[in-house]
């Protein structure tokens, strides 16, 4: 029996209006879709017709080896990431895992950074960095020592997974590490459920940053030393005589 | 008079597949779509009923005063950059140029970076820095400092215009810069016209990347310490114990 196809879909920060045509057309020639609960509610509408398996968090070698499964059994099938499923997404994941005679197809979509960006206005104009600050799967020691190279290097920085209920400390230290190099008055944008319901937009600065709300949902990015404010939009100039 | 609403879109690598339906529909309530004539043709047959303006390369500064007279109209309008318009795209300038009084909203894309990162497996699972080695606007001294801060990071680097007909050395010095700190056998990928027609996917190593063909519509990925080639594809670890 031949096996069926594995797409990687990235469905963007949530709405569907920010989902490609692509990953439209994926789900559609997929007979299951699999994914976590919250991002399968999220494209609900678009899987009526279809056997879809939704699963808990932190279950992804478990769900990648049952979408690989469910390829052997000759049905094609959709893995489904919030954001970019590239981008601290399944699709990694996902590649180690299968063999050699699996087709599987990534579908990039836009990601979280991306879509925080563009509601803080256009802080990612030049040179970025972006840094996960959970230590779950990476040394502590080596998101500190990127955290103190992209401020070395006057990276704009956009850091996921700045803060959950059991991480509360890492987003003080990486705002410490920060301030050996940076301006505290750097300009520094939070955004709370990008383009999402619930969307909260804020601007601050590096010094003032964690007064802010910062949760599991949220991007922070924190601008270069040219990142400025203009009309309440964070902007990094490009270089271009204005 | 009111003042018409400006859109900065991002329309995404090229096809159409890859542009979200926000875009499209932004497209469809402007009144004048204005861009480089290259992503004017890309978008063309969503266009055929607008009033278009296509101008040259270079000419950006240009391009978004004239949006600005068009919006001061009455208009609404599109401004549109491939990828997303927020990264090393139109949405900074444009937001630098643009008085209080104008309503700007900024449409993410899938930037250029996330979908090489797609045609090549999915080298950008973990933390990683995007660095332009067009030193047009930038002193070639702070894209070298900031090259040798992601490759001390262990950050996996994507390089946008990393050559083009009057810039041939970069690439090369940026090599070396990066063969300080890590192996010689680095896997590297390389996309030509991500996404679009004209595709070409290579995976390479650091040492051998040179030896590609390598122009401005590529973007050159190099990974970190732990990427790895799986299947021909080009696959960056998240940590997951497979």
């Amino acid at each position: 029996m031949n096996k069926g196809k594995v797409f990687v879909i990235g469905i963007g920060p949530g709405g569907l209006d920010y989902m490609a045509p692509a990953a439209r057309a994926a789900l559609e020639l997929s007979d299951v879709v699999v994914g976590y609960k919250t991002y399968i509610d999220l494209v609900e509408s678009l899987i009526t017709e279809k056997e879809v398996v939704s699963s808990g968090m932190r279950k992804e070698v478990d769900r990648c080896n049952h979408v690989l499964e469910i390829a052997d059994q000759g049905k094609s099938v959709s893995l489904i990431s919030s954001g970019d499923a590239g981008i601290y997404g399944m699709a990694g994941i996902l590649l180690e895992l299968a063999g050699e005679d699996v087709d599987v197809e990534v579908i990039p979509g836009i990601s979280a950074a991306n879509a925080a960006a563009a509601c803080l206005g256009a802080p990612l104009m030049h040179d970025w960095a972006t840094i996960s600050l959970s230590d779950l799967l990476t040394d502590w020691d080596l998101i500190r020592k990127r955290l103190d190279c992209a401020a070395q290097g006057d990276f704009v920085t956009a850091l996921y997974n700045p803060k959950s209920k059991g991480r509360q400390t890492q987003i003080v230290e990486a705002q410490e590490i920060m301030l050996q190099h940076k301006s505290p008055d750097t300009v520094v944008g939070i955004v709370r459920n990008a383009m999402r319901e619930g969307q909260e937009v804020e601007v601050t600065s590096l010094k003032d940053m964690c007064k802010c709300e910062i949760n599991m949902f949220t991007v922070v990015i924190i601008g270069n030393s040219k990142t400025m404010i203009k009309n309440g939009k964070m902007v990094t100039p490009r270089g271009y005589r204005v």
